[in-house]
């Protein structure tokens, strides 16, 4: 008896994108078409899960804050299984795999049982979510470069690289901090920062979207006033100023500094 | 008599991509299938001209170094002109618009004929090159941020950010500066930072793709007999250890200190 249904195991990570459905690649929507399995994330849009065929195995392996069902080693294990077993597994990860996605790690995973995994880009939410606020990561005359950090370490702690970011003069990006705010602008105030604009962006490129735009020293406030929470993006450095609301912020300023 | 042809004006800045064609998105075909008009930069896989309508009008802006046919405030005018005489002009970008492409002025040039004007994001090279080639710019264990700096600011020299970011434990990606790279090899010498691993990749994501991976020390050597020139992502920093080739790399050292 022959088993014509045995496929060949193979594994792709592939960025989901920042949360729009239609800010992901063709490249990942040809993979999803050849999909036995999904495996996704929390952050992912679940509209994508329809480019894959009607009878391939949908999982849902998200990761929130405080709901630890499926541990990074369990959905490992997971992956491979499932290719073992189906076939051609996708690993649908929001934003890009390799952006704190801890994809290299799966990739790896793959790797030790000889299934041959690849990776696919996808629009990360730390360049995209500012530019559809209008916000450049870069512009000139105002910033030559950006850096991007974790608010959340392994550890759970803010990544000490955070303290170096405060001290340059790059745009700085901070992925997953917004529970954290307070003390990220703690960080900037300890350099003098207190006028830096900044913005948090609550669910970027979604119909959810929310934004708050203030200085280092009233962001925190502003946060708060509009309800803003995670998943966000904060974004600090001299290119929040092209926003039109810290437009609003600096007319303000102005009348108040008239007396 | 009326002209049933006059529409009205618009711009979308579009994120063309790091040059595999099927890294753009939805969204970006979306936006070229309402072309009237395509203005497209010199790094911009031509195969994606083919979303737009046949009776698109088709012009190449491309600024490549030492053509300087094009200036910034060239192409801005010529930008607003089109839309102006022929409806939706997409200006088709490489990679991402608001990474060093100067996006946001456009936007804003845009902006001061009421003109409407959006962006929509692209794969950035700063990402997604070195993912291609395996290399995550985060890792747990290795990095826990990522800086991306130019090596060619507004008056031709590096970015004065590039001496910090030797200085720091960030992933460092170093966009357009291949021609600087002894230049920025010596800044990380001088941070002591010799045998920091460090990869060049020419062409990512293309068929012409090539790579050179190193260490701060050898760089220069390999890129020479690897001949690799612009456009290329320089990466630095211990992820680059992840690459297959520095493993090799690693065992010839391990080999000569065991004499």
């Amino acid at each position: 008896m022959t088993n014509n249904n045995i496929k060949t195991p193979q594994i792709t990570l592939v960025g989901a994108g920042p949360g729009d459905a239609d800010l992901i690649t063709v490249k990942a929507i040809k993979a999803l078409k050849t999909a036995d399995v999904v495996l996704y994330d929390a952050l992912v849009n679940e509209e994508l899960l329809n480019y894959a065929p009607k009878d391939a195995v949908r999982v849902y392996v998200g990761k929130r804050s405080g709901d630890h069902t499926f541990s990074q080693e369990a959905v490992n294990k997971l992956m491979v299984d499932y290719a073992i077993n189906y076939g051609h597994v996708v690993r649908l990860k929001g934003g890009d795999p390799f952006v704190f996605g801890r994809g290299f790690e799966e990739l790896d995973f793959a790797d030790s049982f000889n299934i041959p995994a690849s990776v696919i880009p996808g629009i990360s939410s730390s360049i995209a979510v500012a530019e559809l606020q209008n916000i450049p990561v870069t512009h000139r005359g105002l910033s030559e470069s950006f850096w991007v950090v974790t608010g959340t370490t392994a550890n759970g702690k803010i990544s000490a690289d955070l303290i170096e970011a405060s001290r340059s003069k790059a745009t700085v990006i901070v992925l997953m901090g917004v529970h954290k705010l307070a003390e990220i602008a703690e960080i900037f105030k300890n350099e003098g920062k207190n006028n830096l604009p900044v913005a948090v962006i609550q669910s970027g490129t979604t119909v959810n979207e929310k934004v708050a735009v203030g200085t280092v020293d009233t962001i925190v406030d502003v946060v708060k006033e509009n309800k803003i929470s995670s998943p966000a993006v904060i974004v600090l450095g001299e290119v929040v100023s092209l926003h039109p609301k810290f437009q609003l912020i600096k007319k303000v300023y102005d009348i108040v500094a008239q007396g």
